[in-house]
């Protein structure tokens, strides 16, 4: 017999609601003390099974990514992150044992990234299993990473590598072929993202914009130019590859239109390329330039002699 | 052709964020400056269509209640709110039409209860439509009601009448009949609770312990003993029954067991009856004390006579 919903409340989740203000999960809501001089940050993304994850990705995996890119939106802000709450509609399909493995992931990211569980609600559903999370961070007043502030001139930077998500995801399809080692590389990172959490916060009073990449490299960047109300020039020879996406004949594509790396893109001023190049190495994390902040509104993809590529009939959102 | 994402939150979503920390919903995160010396108060609640609300049910209902039994929860807590992030995971069935009507009941609960959307997602699902919203309110440091303050002595206090909600699913089902205006009644009472924000917050600094009826008062007033380790005693006698519920004969049933009134259910010492006599009669809200606080653990329900009844066989969760 399946668990009921206040023994999977008190066995499963109760472990990771250590913040004092989850009350140990047996309130009407939680309770945060925050910091003074700061605000707050809030995130909410929901991932349904069969559209924002496979149904037979490891559980773990799956709770992690879930809160890996809601911190990856804190990061984006340049935000610490403080806690979460979790709504977790059950599908028939799910198991106790399923449920188990997902809030053992749960653990291991609230053990990594220094957060807690602090409420949320869990339900059941006759449809797919639908994750629901809402993190919180917090800035000091006044600093926080937005996508308006790029101006003309700036530098176009981004963190990481590119396109490696969506390649992982391809390969976990089969619809691309990988050696197995850069294979299992690409698949990590797609199930496993890093949000780049001290990168931004080390990044308040650097960035004039910075944004996630979640849509694909192109689309975010757009997401920037329309907010800031500028155009930019990419580079497409500065992309950032890794090895295992170098090997691929689809990289370029994905780097430029893949979703899913998580990684930072932002704009900064070009006198704090110093700064960013230091920062990169305190971080071990490798910060790319990769194009210009232009007046206009246009975005201008340009090959390695300068010429500007036209976008594929569709655009660049789809990869 | 259906709204694309974009467009939907641009046309439908947009206007409701009226808060300047939405930063217009572009932005990863939204920001919340909260009040100096204040908590910061965090509800989620998930709802699944066929699940906790009828698929047919009015759209602009459906948004009322999901906004509403959040805030329920932080006016459980002595809250006042704030805003609230909202995810979507939108069904096939879903028309454009339909997310109109939806939002204009988003529209009009944001003004009735001062309160902005601040952010949130929005999916597409192969399954039911899912909603998820994240309530966010503030008390003043150290004030909010808990569930783990009711000790021996104090009376039970509820608001309102009880047993309406579940009734007026009832009556929705067709699995009881009604008059035509206590049928009308006991419906608008299901769809549409009424968070009892103002007594919350007014209940800081009187109330011991405070919880809102969704799982039925038997069930809610168990949850207030568990936590504060206690036990009561309860006049069924003593229950605020509506003129429509009265007419009834499952109104007993309902008031003990139903969920969905949203009504709150607070303990406080003898000594406040004055404070909170004084206090119904300003808020226009019947505040009806229906037993007391009993050292040890046992929740009797007593008759008229002062006779104990006995649970029925699946105990009094279940209406």
């Amino acid at each position: 017999m399946p668990e009921g919903e206040f023994e999977f409340i008190a066995r499963r989740l109760r472990p990771l609601a250590t913040a004092p203000g989850a009350l140990d999960l047996t309130d009407d809501a939680a309770l945060l003390d925050p910091a003074p001089g700061c605000q707050l940050v809030l995130a909410k993304d929901a991932m349904v099974a069969g559209v924002h994850f496979l149904e037979d990705d490891p559980p773990a995996q799956i709770a992690q990514k879930l809160v890996r890119v809601n911190l990856s939106d804190l990061a984006a802000m340049g935000a610490t992150p403080l806690g979460y709450l979790l709504a977790l509609a059950r599908s028939k399909a799910i198991t106790d044992d399923w449920l188990g493995a997902f809030c053992a992931g749960l653990a291991a990211d609230n053990a990594e990234f220094r957060i807690a569980l602090l409420g949320g609600d869990t339900v059941s559903t006759p449809g797919p299993l639908t994750l629901s999370l809402t993190a919180i961070g917090e800035v000091p007043e006044g600093t926080a990473l937005l996508r308006g502030g790029a101006t003309a001139g700036d530098d176009v930077w981004v963190s990481g590598t590119l396109g490696d998500g969506a390649l992982g995801l391809k390969v976990l399809r089969g619809e691309i072929a990988a050696a197995e080692e850069a294979g299992a590389f690409l698949i990590e990172r797609y199930r496993l993202p890093r949000p780049r959490l001290a990168l931004g916060q080390a990044l308040r009073g650097i960035a004039s914009a910075a944004i996630d990449i979640s849509d694909g490299l192109v689309a975010d960047l757009g997401h920037i130019l329309e907010v800031s109300g500028v155009g930019a020039e990419l580079r497409v020879d500065a992309l950032p590859l890794s090895a295992a996406a170098k090997s691929l004949t689809a990289a370029r594509d994905a780097a430029l239109a893949g979703g899913d790396d998580y990684e930072l893109l932002f704009t900064a001023p070009p006198e704090r390329r110093g700064d960013l190049e230091a920062l990169a190495r305190r971080l071990d994390l490798p910060l790319t330039r990769i194009g210009q902040i232009r007046a206009g509104l246009d975005l201008m993809v340009m090959d390695a002699h300068g010429r500007r590529l036209e976008p594929p009939a569709k655009g660049w959102q789809h990869f």
